[in-house]
């Protein structure tokens, strides 16, 4: 089965899950904005990220209830990311897949308050996944240290200081593995933990998230290498290496993704998602 | 004792909780509006509800770790509330408590960045605490829906559409139960959750902290008297009662959390508390 045909049925069981979130909000306006940024036509590239990790150590890989939640969490980590990064202090972007920003349907004051709002949202989700209280503590943790300041938040600040800051490779790689690497990291685990996993399945899979979330920005960074390059850009690695280095870069990073998760009970669908991270480049 | 007298020391032994965080912070700048974020002066009356909740049913009230993590948790949420509602595109403040607003001294990004970092750290915090698996899962759930779009963001969102619309008395409690009332009241939950509370003796302190929510924001309409109470200001009871009948008001729900209080083994400090909280506007 190749990776859309494996994703596309997740993709709506996701989707269903989160269907009646925030329906009860009041003001009873509030719903919009909230429902607004949910559904906006994104790829669930962090969900489907859970979804492989779970089904490659599950039990019962069809039943995908364990691991719903976790995922619904993360996405809402990375919607309120988004959210707050489009604002005119931030990155200022007025469109974002091809509807109006957040802030532009409405104003700063409600994209500030829905990304609040969701972010929030994303631990109480957590609490709710039928898992046992000590793992559903560790998901909690992982998830903090992911999004917060030692992780998401500070690699935004990283990227914001990229432009006045004489930063290397070192420092660029840092900051990746904070700003996207961290929540796919994640991602990977917390499919993990959904399926029950050991402690050595869960260093595993995240040294494969680790590997994933890597060639994702690789991969990004040679997708936008059309747009201006110079040195008031954003931080990519085509600063520092070639296109063709940094692509054989993502290449074997993802083949050392591959060979770990070959160790695994059903590495299928996390090989597939893989592969297609990268594919996009190619 | 009085109310000054007991809080003073917990103050100090909260303040010196906090003293070590976001001292690693990466890019390492970032760790400065963090903690001016955190150490600026605040009252830590919702840390010292927890503490007064604790101490009025722990076996070993002297013994603070428990209450400790779950305090800071909650002072991080609130200090967070207050970096975005300062914003300009929310009440557009430049001072608060004698210094400059995040934003102002340094910049609209760092403020918003600021506040998503300490909402979630106040998750890990929760994590932290020396408190069973099932407790932690509990506080996580109820902080959530205290902090979230059920209660403080939600109450933000009506306060912001307060002078757009045509609310009334009922409205004006919803969103005060929302805006302030919830975290308050989650603070009351925490301190009891963390002396291992039985459900009954949970749900007195979180009908003594809706109380003392609600008193605390009568008192505070009041002595925002002066202020324009035209038809744009800010939501407030004095909108559609008198000063006296406000005070009362304040009054009779304080001598209601009082009289639950003395059912409890140790209510001093809560009944201390309680007093404080209206005395500020008599």
């Amino acid at each position: 089965m190749d990776f859309p045909t494996w994703a596309a049925p997740r993709r709506a069981a996701f989707d269903a899950y989160l269907e009646d979130r925030f329906l009860d909000a009041w003001p009873t306006s509030f719903a919009s904005p909230l429902r607004y940024a949910l559904f906006g036509g994104g790829k669930r590239f962090r969900p489907l990220m859970v979804f492989a990790a779970y089904e490659a150590l599950a039990d019962q890989p069809d039943d995908l209830s364990p691991a719903l939640p976790l995922a619904a969490a993360i996405e809402l980590v990375h919607t309120y990311s988004l959210v707050h990064d489009d604002l005119p202090s931030m990155d200022d972007d007025d469109e974002r897949r091809g509807r109006p920003t957040l802030h532009k349907k409405w104003d700063e004051a409600m994209a500030i308050l829905v990304g609040d709002a969701l972010l929030t949202e994303a631990f109480l989700l957590v609490t709710e996944a039928p898992l046992s209280d000590h793992i559903c503590r560790d998901v909690t943790r992982r998830l903090s240290g992911a999004a917060g300041y030692r992780g998401m938040v500070g690699g935004q600040v990283a990227d914001i200081q990229w432009s006045q800051s004489d930063w290397g490779m070192d420092e660029l790689l840092r900051l990746h593995a904070m700003k996207t690497g961290a929540l796919i990291t994640f991602a990977a685990e917390a499919g993990a933990l959904a399926a029950g996993a050991t402690d050595d399945q869960v260093n595993t899979l995240s040294a494969i998230g680790k590997a994933v979330g890597l060639a994702f920005q690789l991969a990004d960074d040679v997708l936008d290498e059309e747009e201006d390059a110079g040195a008031e850009g954003p931080p990519s690695f085509l600063k520092f290496r070639d296109r063709t280095t940094t692509l054989n870069h993502a290449q074997e990073v993802i083949s050392g993704a591959i060979e770990q998760a070959a160790t695994l009970p059903r590495p299928d669908a996390l090989v597939g998602l893989a592969q297609f991270c990268i594919s996009r480049s190619h």
